[in-house]
């Protein structure tokens, strides 16, 4: 970590060198009542490993991390958040940034009557969530006119039809590339330390094989810097 | 850890010889779908520091933990469960136990309709969770007529009217003495290193000063320990 630290004071170099990355990491945490919340289920692994390579890469790196039980990267910006609303505010206040990197897993939806004392638990009533709809962090950054980062990566967590919702999502979220992978039990990839990921932009799809997810970062921060360089005016 | 892995193997001394005693730690995570669950706010540190003091008082110790990301506690049997189904279902299988000591945060409700493949955002249309109780691990065995272990100790983390709902817990439950705290925001229990503890029982409320976990569960287990001893047979 010293090193690191001291490699971050001295001139940056690598191929992203003098960019700003916007990466978000882990679940979010939407609140039922001060004890209790919905969560999906994200180690934070793969977005912590993506924003070390950026970093590595030379880049100027903010993390925007949801709660995870990873130590934040070294030379790396961290802002710690809770909500999907907490991690789209933290997003849009660490902008602009050449690339935006969206690899929480944000949870779609928020319980609209989150109490604030303890629900107590009455003879035979069943307490009724009624849910609402969290911003979609990935479309309203990719569909800013203003400070919009030129390259925008979203990822796919899908256990079906894998492809066809990352093609799907592409579309529908206006993002440049999606990281698309299959979360199904059987495929292991949560909380595990290996992934299989699709690359799947408007004209292609590119498949990889298993790789650990240090080396799923730094291929892809390696691409990254690769399509910037070729978006540069 | 090796000093307490050769204290382990010796014959145990201490107020808790010859005793079995099972400890529930964390909380439960109920799915919602294979990405999405519903969390408890519990990092498990309460209950795992009673498991290690009771070990350290010479009982043999079953631990039944939810998700946490504790350590298992050397010379501790430590079981692993996601659910609280699967978590009733380990306390039943280590049976029968002199004391029973119920930290774990359970949610109070599963969903019912739970979807074996990830539930997709549909435009506008919101996904209803159907809610259904969880079984009350501390009720169900405190009012078993087989095997109820003779002392039943269980927790009440609460936001408001600390003692009134501890009180009504225990009357509720059947068990032998209730541990309230409150958890609420402005207490920093959740997640920190001490806490501010009541001992609840049908003829007195007892309240320790604020002490670290680690204090709180030696306190407790000495407690329990001169308890179990005067209901010897």
């Amino acid at each position: 970590e010293i090193a690191a630290a001291v490699e971050g004071l001295l001139a940056p170099s690598g191929p992203l060198a003098g960019r700003h990355v916007i990466v978000t990491s882990g679940p979010t945490h939407e609140p039922i009542d001060p004890v209790r919340y919905i969560a999906n289920r994200s180690s934070g692994k793969q977005g912590h490993a993506i924003a070390k390579a950026a970093r590595e890469a030379g880049a100027r790196v903010t993390l925007i991390s949801g709660p995870v039980t990873l130590p934040d990267p070294p030379g790396v910006t961290t802002v710690h958040v809770e909500s999907a609303r907490a991690m789209l505010e933290a997003v849009e206040g660490a902008l602009p940034a050449d690339i935006g990197i969206f690899a929480a897993a944000v949870a779609d939806w928020r319980v609209a009557n989150a109490g604030e004392q303890k629900i107590k638990k009455k003879d035979g009533a069943l307490p009724s969530l009624s849910l609402t709809e969290n911003p979609d962090i990935l479309a309203t950054i990719a569909r800013r006119t203003e400070n919009r980062p030129p390259l925008m990566v979203g990822f796919a967590a899908e256990t079906e039809h894998v492809i066809e919702h990352a093609r799907q999502k592409l579309a529908k979220k206006g993002c440049d590339l999606i990281v698309a992978n299959d979360v199904s039990a059987e495929a292991g990839v949560m909380g595990g330390d290996s992934n299989t990921v699709h690359l799947v932009t408007a004209s292609a799809v590119e498949t990889w094989p298993t790789l650990s997810k240090t080396e799923v970062a730094r291929k892809l921060v390696e691409r990254l810097g690769a399509m910037a360089e070729g978006a540069k005016p």
